[in-house]
């Protein structure tokens, strides 16, 4: 099935906004591409790579006469940015995002979409290593998944468009309740980052002179499991305030785990022991086994 | 300083005792190699790869006329090894290890010491993930850490040629306090792992359902951060036997930084939050620019 979008804005020119902008333009799916970013410079880069047609710093201009709106700020200012731009939207336009927590963000944009206009939840799970449009690529997406959160508010029109645009670019689409996504995320992406960072964070705090020797010392298991403690606070922060439910429930369930094995350690218990490593191997390696693992990062 | 072994024992003939083997062979640093092992196979393997010159399933019988005995076997059984080959060592044979952990095992083998002999803790820092003689290889150790923990019992004469043995192979070599080992393994190695197993532990108690989704979801950083929870469990089970007060102190600081955590999430504190994670990310990008990362996962 093709498509084509006479006119598109992407608010938030970085990698993710600026890749699906190429993939898009590459196969000539996009007439206009209206880039809305507040850095000179970075719209200069979206320019001069031919990423968007036309930029501006005002969202609310941006989307004037855009078909789609992809939504790629930070998830914090996702609510803040459709607030803006709602006065100016025009008939049947689509509006979607791609925000890695779903709940707050769905249910709070969907209440101010006027008649005729569609929020459809989304969500690329891309590596995020780099930042930036320089970054940005057209084939980012290919072999990546994204998530939709439709509701029983969303048009199919709406759901059908956002759809073929993730997959044109490469990306294999489901669709997934809106809490159960942010579950899922919870646990399958939160919970390692935020364990990365405690893990880091308790190295930190150890005294100086152990610390020195640990970070020497420290070889490459640390390094590929800290690797995620290296993303970026403000996002992560932001998904600790917007996925906060989902983030706590499987924290302490954790936290409960943690428990039971330090008490195990303490008693010296072996074969409990055993009995949980086992356990845990054996469920990575028929997972890593049954589920090709995709490309992305959270 | 060149040395030249008569004859060198390894006991345990598997990644780690096949690679030092190689790598001494290969340089006409050693005369003749004893290897021990149980399994026949192995045995053979050795044999053909020319990792050893004689091979017995008898640790006692196979150290008889060795100057130098390597102990490869798992931490749990290497003072019974010891206990098992002291009567037949030979006048100022030096017996060294290669386990991961170093308190217990360095106490009581020295007090297992006839006059003459000599036991020196050793630790080479080198990648596990394949096990077993056919994947041992001679460079194995080259560009490694290996630590060795002499206590003030430790003869200079078999500190220097331990010493050598590992520079011989490519390794750096350098000397820690023995507790002192075990706490920096606690925190650098142990402490990751523990919590990579946990992590897979947690999301395989999610009912089924979610579990599911959850698995399928599983993007690279889930991969990499769980990695080292597909390590043996038998191995993990002896470390933290082994080193159980290092262990425990290390997971209860972490506990006490993952309450903090919680709270902070719980509370929604996003100025706390941001301030962890930026104080994470610092040190990790510190830590890595400051000391190159060597080979070796343990």
């Amino acid at each position: 099935m093709s498509f084509f979008i006479q006119q598109m804005t992407i608010i938030g020119v970085g990698l993710i906004g600026g890749s699906i902008a190429q993939a898009l333009r590459d196969q000539d799916l996009v007439g206009r591409v209206v880039g809305v970013t507040r850095r000179r410079e970075t719209l200069q880069t979206a320019l001069d790579m031919k990423v968007i047609d036309e930029g501006t710093a005002c969202a609310a201009d941006a989307v004037k006469n855009s078909n789609l709106i992809i939504i790629c700020t930070p998830v914090r200012s996702i609510v803040s940015t459709v607030k803006e731009i709602v006065p100016n939207l025009m008939h049947n336009a689509v509006i979607t995002d791609v925000g890695s927590v779903k709940g707050n963000i769905v249910r709070q944009c969907e209440t101010m979409m006027p008649e005729s206009c569609s929020f459809v939840g989304g969500h690329p799970i891309a590596g995020r290593e780099r930042v930036g449009v320089a970054a940005s690529f057209p084939s980012l997406f290919q072999g990546s998944r994204t998530i939709l959160t439709p509701t029983s508010n969303t048009p199919q029109h709406a759901l059908a468009l956002v759809r073929l645009v993730w997959e044109a670019a490469g990306s294999v689409v489901e669709m997934m309740d809106v809490d159960y996504h942010d579950q899922v995320l919870a646990a399958t992406s939160h919970l390692p980052h935020l364990m990365a960072y405690n893990v880091v964070n308790t190295l930190s705090d150890l005294e100086e002179h152990l610390r020195q020797e640990v970070f020497r010392y420290a070889a490459s298991g640390f390094r590929d499991f800290t690797r995620i403690a290296s993303s970026d606070p403000t996002m992560w922060r932001d998904i600790c305030l917007e996925n906060r439910d989902g983030i706590l429930e499987i924290l302490k369930r954790f936290q409960g785990d943690l428990d039971h094995l330090i008490q195990r350690v303490d008693e010296g218990d072996g074969d409990a022991l055993h009995e949980m490593f086992s356990r845990s191997k054996t469920t990575r390696d028929r997972v890593l086994a049954e589920h090709a693992v995709l490309r992305g990062d959270r």
